[in-house]
């Protein structure tokens, strides 16, 4: 048999393939093989739609929260619906024998294709292949072929497809299924069909629009119904392809909305399928030659490297801060869609190095939500701004107060009360966008701003506390949720600390440098000196928990926790809880739901000392359960910092494949966006030891043994630089227009380099 | 709590209750609790869709193949689909604890009522009541009233209500779901909504109206929007009022529809829900006026047997035979929807002698397909009519040549090619439609032809065996399915002699009385004297199989099957099959699967006495396994013929009870049509004693002993007769506006009554 998208197909270290339909393994399949362009998410399901499938057509930003207890990412109408019927029978997984089935998923170039044999109840065969896309190029694009031949006798096929309107957001327990759309209008064009939907609590407008043209032999038709009969002879093809589009009133006037969808309809169809196609795989190599990690001796860490890289260059997006990155993706209904500081700290670093300005538009997310923000800050009696630790359109508190357990019991929600991190963070992602672009631009409309209305929330946040002549921040929940309520979280008041030094840098640094906009802005939000002046009063007293012994005690009263130490760590990387605790008692012991204190020693490099970092990491590693995706590739950063890389490559193993081992066995409601991103910084920061000490790049490496060599790219302060790092150099070299140099750090060793010239640096012996 | 509803409910004997919510009997019960008007099927399903729930909506007629093996009832979109969510929690179950739950389906007013109390996660209570119907005044109208109070605190309820479009057609193994429809228009109107769907393969167009009305105290306003607001204080009520129309193009020009509805929905809206209810109301008193068997001393019989009536009464049509009643009413979608035999044999007499104008439209069903069944008797090589085995919307033959069990083997089906009596069932309804109600323009313009052109059907099917000298029908399935490719079935080659036999009595009747009719419809379909010799010919010499025992062997080589005897049958008189017997070998056994010589002995009364009738029933009685709905009634008819009225009893109870004990396990694809029909048959023609003896009227009661008194309404060739019967003496009236008189046989004796008389016939001592 013919196959017919072989041409289309990258080799095997950029394909992740299904070997055989399982219905058990379907939904995670699903999250796995999804698609997108950071517009549109689409799910990886089977253009049948076998009868538990779990179609998923998201687009960013767009949510709704008809029914349900808090706004939610919207589970569109289904383009991906083609049923192909001969004798009553549905070539499809469930309805036909399947002699024989691949599905692989082409990270490269974003192309699923697919190679199925049916056999149906009389014992004849049918060939079938599919590909598929959405388009990199056009983000209102999804595109779609399929060819059928029947490979026992002639057969007449029935083909139909409708775009779905019986999708329905997964039910959670107190809510059931819930649709956040209406049909708001169908038509009819000479090149396809147009649906238009509305969602329910915001009316948002989404257009659809269709076409289908069918081939065979040398004829080719377009389908003008939703069914349509194709004759076929022995061994002979059909070729089904369907174009979509799909248009939002966010792009453009309801009104308009139905000639453009025609319009770009037969645009679309003029340009013909493999112009589309052609022109989506340009795109794709583009986005790869800008980000793509090569680790050579290792292709099987290479191609699960670029599994999370792939899904989260099909949620990048780049624009006005219509939408940030869920923490499941566009894959799934995970966590509903919502934001956390996942986006920021643990997903933002790749794009910073790969697409700043996806980076960018994430805090531009952040920032055209600042009001809300500040009104959550005013609504708790704080001043500045407090962003949400879930947020979703508007930038409202989103985090749902509680849930139902499944015996009835049930559970308060209590992160968005305490779990106040997030607000640092956000700030923290500022000013690490800002060392990484000197984006002066963004900083001066966006930066500043968002960093001094964080850095004055912490204010008013901190209590000075006179008998231990300390500011305290009480009541907070830190990265570990296993302890909910606690004093000074050494991760928070570190990263409080961060803020506001941050923010007294960039005042020092906007009044000298840019005293117009200064003035502007300080007079748009009454920033006066006397501010400042307390910040900088609240600094060196912030109460940070090291201990004498150069132990950080991860929140007040932790060391006095319940001991209990968990064993076999070599053999099991994620350690179960002993069975001996109680799940609701696990905050009175000193066990860790994830990295908090590690996390701490990640994000704050240059604040400790190997020593430091060394002696913390082993102490909480023995008690943390790691029962959070964003905890294992912490670890191995850590771990190979510290020079532990046997453990590192373990935890950086953990972290890569995650969701094709569907470890934490929720990879069915959308990938752990958060785990992607970490496994790059795991890589990057990690073995590749590509850091950011004093607003200087630094290279300082430990590949795992196995590594022969991992080679990369970074944007950096507008420069690309192109890095290949073996076991005994660093080669370096960063490209520019103008003559240039750069000072970066390699080994520890300040160099300085010149644009366009190749530069290796050897390992010194024993470093 | 008020009981919002308390005031339309009828008393108990007319309810049918569920106590509790259980998962397990809901798509039964949805069946159970269905609701229509011979033009509308709806499921009974709860307005709020829960998880599993199976809704239908169903439009008599309305059959489409897309995605099916063969065409289909098509289930249409889902209009009682109603939402109510309060703080992220649905009103439901499944989502929300029940503390009370009750719902009553009203068989005397057709109206199904609901009382609910929730509790939330937060254990503040809700009261929920509902009343829903499919308005018996007015084809086009469904119509709901939901009141819903907090009890607790006050609360805010989001209300949504979209017509659901999710609904599919439930797969069949090697189809999986099916889409009928898609949507062609949409669009708001000032006191409603509208949405028109087309169907996928014949582009019949099906439109629905909207309107919905939330009253609030003393304030009431129509709801703009598919979700609005309700603000309600502790125990303050709103009653949200939603009225639903259906067209479809059949009833309307395609372009006219819109209008239509808008116009329709208006004026529902101006008439309001109480006077749409009363309506209704009325229109089924008037039903049960004309149709209700009441029996004295056992109220229990009674209230099963009105369920079967009140099923048969929602899916009874009076029209121009555009739909006739499948195998599972309108209530589900077993056997596609499709029209078996069961519509003629089983299902017509109640409405014959209730409501003769659904017959009329049975009857003329098949006569407006009547070319078709030329057709298909032609392209077999026969002449006249056949009647397809299952029919649907053209009358072209819809069986399914074969299915898929689950084990992966494929079942043939052949009951298309060989069960061929349904051609002599229709013609046998036609000639007791003839008799019952002197109907004379329905046989000029359809019957006589009807019967002509199946009598000759029968004569190119019989083939003249010189050997014995006999006609012999050939390869054949009678009403036993068992037995597949048998010769001489009794039951068949009986019908075919009652075809025959008919066909020249009318043939002469119709010659002599209607002679510029007659000489029409001869020179239409070429009927000439030679033709009407050969029928005369063959009757007398049809094998018949009565043996001289006075046994009728049930086919050719019947009585040298292996026999297996079935024991214990007065414990289980529905006797499972031996487990030595493997189903494949059952073809091999005596075993019957149902009613078979036994139907022939019901259907053919005066062609056989009392002796013969014994002695068949109790040989073949030990042979059946009644793996047929069709069995048990006509098990029960004919033991209360011959006497044996405690076992008649058994036979009725199970009939009577077989869709509210689930006796088959597949209650919830929708009620059994065939046994709704013949469990009236087995009271009426059964206990009743009511039969036709040479066109005359008799009765001739034998009451089982718990019942002090059956009484009901006949309607007899024009006339009204009231019947009341009890142990000693039979009651008969009859009504006329002229001076008339009427002869009926009593205790087998010929009476002669005037109208409006009230005549009592005593019982012979020992009679």
């Amino acid at each position: 048999m013919k196959d017919y998208f072989s041409k289309h197909r990258s080799s095997d270290e950029w394909l992740i393939k299904e070997h055989r339909w399982d219905k058990k393994l379907q939904p995670s399949r699903e999250s796995q093989f999804a698609l997108g362009n950071g517009f549109i998410g689409s799910r990886g399901i089977m253009e049948e739609v076998p009868f538990d499938a779990r179609p998923g057509t998201y687009i960013a930003g767009l949510y709704d929260k008809t029914g349900a207890q808090v706004t939610e990412l919207v589970n569109l109408p289904n383009p991906i619906n083609l049923k192909i019927i001969s004798g009553g029978e549905r070539l499809g997984a469930g309805t036909m024998d399947i002699l024989h089935h691949e599905r692989a998923l082409d990270m490269k170039h974003g192309l699923l294709t697919r190679h199925t044999i049916y056999r149906n109840s009389h014992k004849k065969r049918f060939d079938y292949q599919s590909l598929r896309f959405v388009s990199m190029r056009n983000k209102h694009i999804i595109a779609m072929q399929v060819c059928i031949t029947p490979l026992d006798e002639a057969a007449t096929f029935t083909v139909e497809n409708l775009l779905d309107l019986s999708v329905t957001n997964v039910g959670f327990l107190t809510e059931g299924n819930k649709k956040h759309f209406r049909v708001e209008g169908v038509s009819q064009f000479d090149t396809g069909e147009y649906l238009a939907v509305k969602t329910l609590e915001k009316g948002m407008l989404i257009a659809y629009g269709k076409s289908m043209i069918i081939e065979k032999g040398h004829s080719s038709r377009f389908a003008r119904h939703v069914t349509t009969q194709i004759k076929l002879r022995k061994n002979q093809t059909a070729c089904i392809t369907t174009i979509f589009s799909i248009f939002t009133s966010d792009n453009k006037d309801t009104k308009k909305i139905k000639p453009v969808v025609k319009g770009f309809l037969r645009k679309s169809a003029n340009m013909g399928f493999e112009r589309i196609l052609k022109e989506h795989i340009a795109s794709w190599d583009r986005l790869w030659q800008a980000s793509d990690v090569r680790i050579k001796g290792a292709p099987h860490d290479e191609r699960s490297l670029r599994f999370n890289m792939y899904h989260l260059l099909i949620c990048g997006r780049e624009g006005n801060g219509e939408s940030s990155i869920g923490a499941k993706t566009l894959s799934g209904e995970g966590y509903r869609g919502h934001i956390f500081w996942d986006a920021e700290i643990f997903i933002l670093p790749f794009f910073l190095y790969n697409r700043p300005n996806v980076a960018k538009n994430m805090l531009l997310y952040r920032y055209h939500r600042l009001n809300k923000a500040m009104q959550i800050a005013e609504s708790r009696g704080y001043k500045g701004a407090m962003f949400p630790w879930e947020s979703a359109a508007t930038g409202e508190e989103t985090t749902p107060a509680w849930a139902k357990n499944f015996d009835g019991s049930l559970i308060q929600i209590r992160t968005h009360e305490m779990e106040h991190h997030v607000t640092a963070d956000v700030a923290y992602a500022v000013y690490q966008y800002y060392v990484a672009t000197k984006d002066i631009r963004f900083m001066l409309k966006c930066g500043f701003e968002m960093i001094f209305e964080t850095a004055r929330f912490w204010a008013s946040r901190a209590g000075y506390n006179p008998k231990i002549k300390k500011y305290e921040i009480k009541h907070v929940i830190g990265p570990d949720e296993f302890h909910e309520d606690v004093d000074n979280n050494a991760y928070t008041n570190s990263m409080v600390y961060f803020n506001l030094m941050a923010a007294c840098g960039m005042y020092q640094k906007m009044k000298r440098l840019y005293p117009k906009e200064y003035r502007r802005l300080s007079k748009k939000i009454g920033l006066k000196k006397g501010e400042v002046g307390e910040w900088k009063r609240i600094i060196p007293r912030i109460a940070l928990n090291l201990k004498r012994n150069g132990l950080i005690e991860q929140f007040d009263g932790y060391f006095r926790k319940r001991k209990v130490k968990l064993r076999n760590l070599k053999k099991h990387p994620i350690p179960p809880i002993p069975r001996s605790i109680k799940l609701k008692d696990v905050g009175k012991t000193q066990l860790v739901k994830q990295a908090d204190v590690v996390m701490l020693l990640y994000l704050l490099p240059d604040k400790f000392d190997i020593k430091t970092k060394k002696k913390n990491f082993y102490y909480y590693l023995k008690r943390t359960v790691h029962k959070s995706s964003l905890s294992a590739a912490v670890h191995a950063a850590i771990a190979a910092e510290i020079g532990n890389i046997k453990m590192a490559y373990r935890y950086f193993d953990v972290a890569a494949n995650m969701d094709l081992t569907l470890l934490y066995g929720n990879t069915d409601d959308g990938m752990h966006a958060a785990s992607l991103g970490v496994t790059w910084q795991a890589a990057i920061h990690g073995f590749a030891g590509m850091k950011i000490f004093n607003e200087t790049l630094s290279i300082n490496p430990r590949l795992p043994e196995a590594w022969k060599e991992i080679s990369f790219c970074l944007k950096w302060q507008g420069y690309n630089l192109k890095i290949a790092i073996n076991h005994t150099k660093v080669n370096v070299q960063f490209y520019s227009k103008r003559k240039d140099f750069l000072k970066i750090k390699v080994y520890n060793i300040l160099r300085k380099i010149e644009a366009d010239k190749a530069y290796n640096f050897p390992r010194k012996r024993g470093g």
